[in-house]
């Protein structure tokens, strides 16, 4: 269907996965714990259980890498009965300090779509996340220049962007957010009245993730990369 | 000597251990981890080294209860010569969760001072720390409806105030800040040109204790209990 972006003034940018790597760090970290952690269960029984662990702690930490050792080392714990090497904890401490201090990667095209987009729109980045991790990041890619303004959320649910275009003081109509993730860049978006276009990035996280029945009829565009976002705007 | 108050159009509080108890619980679970280590060294030797480990850590973690855990099991497992139980383990994870989940103590008179100086000024948060557990601590205070806005910064530097002031588009004049810590509440303040009250809390992280060199001659005033600062305001 066709949508109409001729109202829009300003444009928010997810930033992991969206702008740069991120989920694959990620999906990395969880198959090294299934290593470390080989001798006690399956990969795959482990891949579950991490799940598990970090969503019952995900209200108490939050989203980020400090929250995910935190589950990593506690499941080693629980899985071990008690009877995981310090060495494994030790490789699970280091294996956050990696992922914290990874270097940026780019995804294709993200600074020419920024170059472009900036010279007709006000460009925000809202983003979920550590806060002192995710303005790093922002810091080392370089891409700090194009944005007037970076949000960070402890969630992105209507009621965190509503408050985030009351802030900025627009209209839902006037605002475009572009991510890639369904639950949390797109569908709370269009459900408040704003745009939305989705950038599919090849690795979801299993939290993220919505059934087709959740975003069935929801009015937005998906492209498959970044720069034919620009094609809407000429 | 007199600090004149007139300009004044935003208030900003500090949160921790200017609106509500903090640091004493990081205090508590100092000594917690001395007793959980102590077959390794000494509780003095303990909080010396754990003060280090953390200020290693700083750079990575940032501030707040995540970082202070991850610091901690990596003392434990240092200290030890990875020989530190699981048991062990478990029970600083334990610290951690208990800490993040405290119940909010407010400090005496906070309520009553926000209450009035609502009336007259913009009031915010400025606060350093993790974006989740400040939002949370806020929303558990009851506070929230006294603010405009809150604002968690990854620091409290001399820039970090300037892109503050910048952000609520007032000068530096028009801005008092009202906080605990010396560095990080009032002496970048001073700096910029806005002003600046210290209400000291009765435990202050060794991070935050400036000498009295760095300080002096610094225009700002101290009072002993916030309630005082209403008599400015007279």
């Amino acid at each position: 269907m066709e949508v109409d972006y001729k109202n829009i003034k300003v444009i928010g940018f997810d930033a992991d996965d969206t702008l740069w790597v991120n989920e694959t760090y990620f999906r990395e970290a969880e198959e090294e714990a299934g290593r470390l952690l080989s001798r006690y269960e399956t990969p795959n029984k482990i891949d579950q259980e991490l799940f598990k662990m970090e969503m019952k702690n995900l209200p108490t930490y939050g989203y980020g890498v400090k929250g995910f050792v935190l589950s990593m080392i506690e499941l080693a714990v629980e899985l071990s009965n008690g009877k995981v090497s310090n060495d494994v904890i030790a490789e699970m401490l280091n294996i956050g300090k990696e992922m914290i201090n990874k270097p940026i990667e780019l995804l294709d095209g993200v600074e020419d779509v920024l170059k472009v987009l900036s010279k007709d729109f006000r460009l925000i980045v809202a983003t979920k996340g550590d806060l002192l991790d995710q303005e790093r990041k922002l810091e080392k890619s370089g891409l700090l220049k194009y944005f007037h303004h970076i949000e960070v959320l402890s969630e992105k649910q209507d009621v965190n962007y509503s408050k985030l275009l009351k802030h900025l003081d627009i209209e839902p109509e006037a605002f475009l957010m572009i991510g890639n993730s369904l639950k949390s860049d797109i569908l709370p978006l269009v459900s408040i009245g704003a745009k939305a276009i989705h950038v599919p990035f090849h690795t979801t996280w299993q939290h993220e993730t919505v059934t087709k029945k959740e975003a069935n009829g929801s009015d937005f565009e998906t492209v498959q990369s970044l720069t034919e976002i620009l094609d809407f705007f000429n």
